[in-house]
């Protein structure tokens, strides 16, 4: 490993900042959590307070060799926030203030570091929503879910960060700041260049601040679990749900081992008494009213007479919602018990899954009969998660991803449906994204930031 | 006016396609309905039938001066589809093919020049549904709807063509074709090329087929015009709807002027015995069952109790439904006794649209005294039109654009919602974009498309 000096960090002159990390010490400490991740220590780690800072740090590296290395609330799963050793780092953690409310327009403008979990509580207090919900929510930010495009549970019924985003201001790479801080939800006014920036994971730019789009907050959440006979059904089930559940948010499909695993590792009877093979999770927002609880409980007696569900656990209260959810939630306790593992956010049009499931089990069992491999996923927005653990050895680990990845290529599928490419997923992107596609993300590349300096050697 | 002969008209040696016009009298037959709109006679005027077909003709023509047109329906009303003198046109009459129709997954892959209201009618056939809705439906096609990224009544429920458009392939300047023809809801796999040619008017490429997002058919539509007692009752009712009225899919505001007007362009009283001043046509879709019609009534009910809405007329059946509609769509009536008329579709944030409405209202009536202002819109969406005629001279028409556009400016808001900037509203896209977004738009149209041939002298 090269030292920050032998990159010339002695011939660096920092921007003088209140908060920047440029002590060897210190920026061990800071880096010690990624020293696995293949990332190296960093030459200097900022810390702005606001756009301009950010500009500032920009414009006075420019012409220098280090390159800059965006940092969020650290909880991607690509490794795209990782430095390579004598970067610049701008970690976005001190840009956290929620700038202004719009209460009658329901529209919230932040700066990029606010964390997630603190928007929600934030808007949630004034009677409004913002819906993107991650297990992350706790540390990750605002500006690493637009970077990354964030997804999570209820995508269905909100779509995913982009749609959440109604305006967006970034600093390029030259530094300029680019004000796109729009408000409202119809502009047609040329090119709407946010997009540019939103799951771009920083490349093109650096997110600052954005308008982002709130909901009325709903009054109440109804969820059940529906044991489901075959996989062709849980397609017809999301088709009635969607069309005759009104407020529909989630649609979480497991499959049965899943859900013995994840009984077995919160210390639970299954919640069925007969086994089924599929499982789906389904969860509806909406008015507190009876009509609304009799439309949803209606809705499943249906889908039970209709043969798309051949039993349901309706929860009562919030307790056994909360029962219900742990289920689906138990993946960060199994993923302890299959480490080494190696996962998997793949998209799969909804025609193909059965058969995509059916084929990559048969040839993960072939090639690894002794360990887990685990399905589940989003399926109302065509995301399936796939663990497959443990795997010792890199070329086991590698085996996988050639069975995993080899199948979606041929479905026409996504490597990756919400987590990103980083840099974990790069040997893999031509597998989703073509020759030309490529080329053209070169060109916007070299035009956006000629120098290559802003998040290196991710996606591409 | 320049004959197309004058422009070079004998060096062209025209790909050899069938259906192309490049006679005189044929080309001066097809272009005789834009004669108004400053546009010119093109030289020549493809039809082709693949994408193979649109790269080829791109191709063949690389070097040359002509500029290439490209058109849809012809149905745009920002002039962006109107040729220069001596361009070549392209238009995507014959690439009309629905090629795939996915019933399990819900999306439907079609080439360009499909009609939308085809398209609709299609995938009802078959129990699905396609939201996008606009009045040009019989005569607009698909990748003029993907093009201008076009809106309509449906937008605060489904989004602006741009969420409903899952994977796109386009021929670029270059004649390069670009495959981006995903299928799944979620993939973050690098950037999302197609928000480069979705609402960018043909100006970065040429769209040639999408896979659209489907969603299962309404059983159901519910329509009720509530009359409000104030603006600021209307944002509460929105709020209050969003929240509380599952499947709100229009949200229409109307000033007491226009519907007095469109009363009478109809020939009807006004449907409430008292005046009013706002009107707003609230249309939920969803299930067929009593419940639902229970939940409908009964949010309207409480609107009344806590004042926010002084009378409501709900439509019992489909016929009252119809008539309601048609006070909102009275319009298209009303245009020809307002004409010359000026209209407009700028967005402006909520918050401000009261103040925004009255400032206008008042400007527009010391300036034009006895002429009509008319307000209404998609307020769910933040996006107001007016209309304001009779206007006789050009320099009238000036001064009307610049009192609106001015205020929006003024509270932040864009002069295009749904329409594009086309040729027509260039020279005031400064007031809605700022140098450094206008910079990049010139910086990406360089990249794209150096030569400027697509669509050249749109937009910037």
């Amino acid at each position: 490993m090269l030292s920050a000096l032998e990159h010339g960090l002695n011939t660096i002159t920092p921007v003088d900042l209140p908060g920047t990390l440029s002590d060897a010490a210190d920026l061990d400490k800071y880096c010690a959590d990624w020293s696995g991740l293949h990332g190296g220590r960093p030459a200097l780690v900022y810390r702005p307070r606001s756009s301009e800072d950010v500009a500032r740090i920009v414009r006075h590296h420019q012409g220098e060799q280090q390159r800059i290395t965006i940092q969020g609330g650290l909880t991607g799963l690509a490794g795209g926030a990782v430095p390579d050793e004598g970067d610049i780092v701008i970690s976005m953690e001190r840009m956290d203030r929620i700038e202004a409310f719009d209460e009658i327009g329901g529209t919230v403008t932040v700066q990029a570091g606010v964390v997630l979990a603190r928007l929600a509580e934030t808007v949630e207090a004034q009677d409004w929503y913002f819906p993107l919900d991650i297990g992350a929510r706790g540390s990750c930010q605002v500006g690493g879910n637009i970077a990354t495009n964030a997804g999570g549970n209820r995508v269905l019924r909100y779509g995913p960060m982009r749609d959440l985003v109604l305006g967006l201001e970034v600093v390029l790479a030259d530094g300029r700041i680019v004000p796109m801080m729009n408000s409202v939800l119809k502009n047609n006014t040329g090119p709407d260049l946010k997009h540019l920036f939103i799951g771009t994971e920083g490349t093109f730019g650096i997110v600052t601040r954005a308008v982002l789009r709130l909901f009325p907050k709903p009054a109440a959440r109804r969820s059940a679990l529906c044991a489901v006979p075959s996989f062709a059904k849980v397609a017809a089930l999301l088709k009635a749900a969607r069309g005759r559940l009104p407020g529909l948010s989630s649609f979480e499909v497991m499959w049965e081992d899943f859900l013995l695993a994840s009984s077995r590792a919160l210390g639970r009877a299954m919640p069925f008494a007969q086994a089924h093979p599929i499982y789906v999770l389904i969860e509806a927002e909406g008015g507190a009213t009876p009509q609304m609880q009799d439309i949803f409980e209606g809705f499943l007696g249906e889908m039970i007479e209709e043969g798309m569900a051949s039993d349901v656990i309706v929860a009562q209260n919030h307790e056994q919602s909360h029962a219900l959810w742990a289920l689906r939630d138990a993946i960060g306790e199994l993923l302890k018990s299959l480490s080494p593992f190696v996962s998997f956010d793949v998209g799969i049009p909804l025609r193909a899954t059965g058969e995509y499931i059916e084929r990559a089990r048969a040839q993960l069992q072939a090639a690894f009969p002794s360990t887990s491999h685990l399905f589940f996923g989003h399926l109302g927005d065509g995301n399936l998660h796939i663990v497959s653990g443990p795997h010792a050895s890199e070329a086991d680990q590698l085996k996988v991803d050639e069975i995993v990845y080899r199948l979606v290529e041929e479905v026409g599928g996504s490597i990756s449906a919400e987590h990103g490419i980083g840099r974990i997923k790069k040997p893999f992107l031509h597998m989703s994204r073509s020759e030309i596609e490529r080329q053209l993300m070169a060109q916007l590349k070299a035009t956006l930031d000629p120098a290559q300096r802003l998040n290196a050697g991710r996606i591409l």
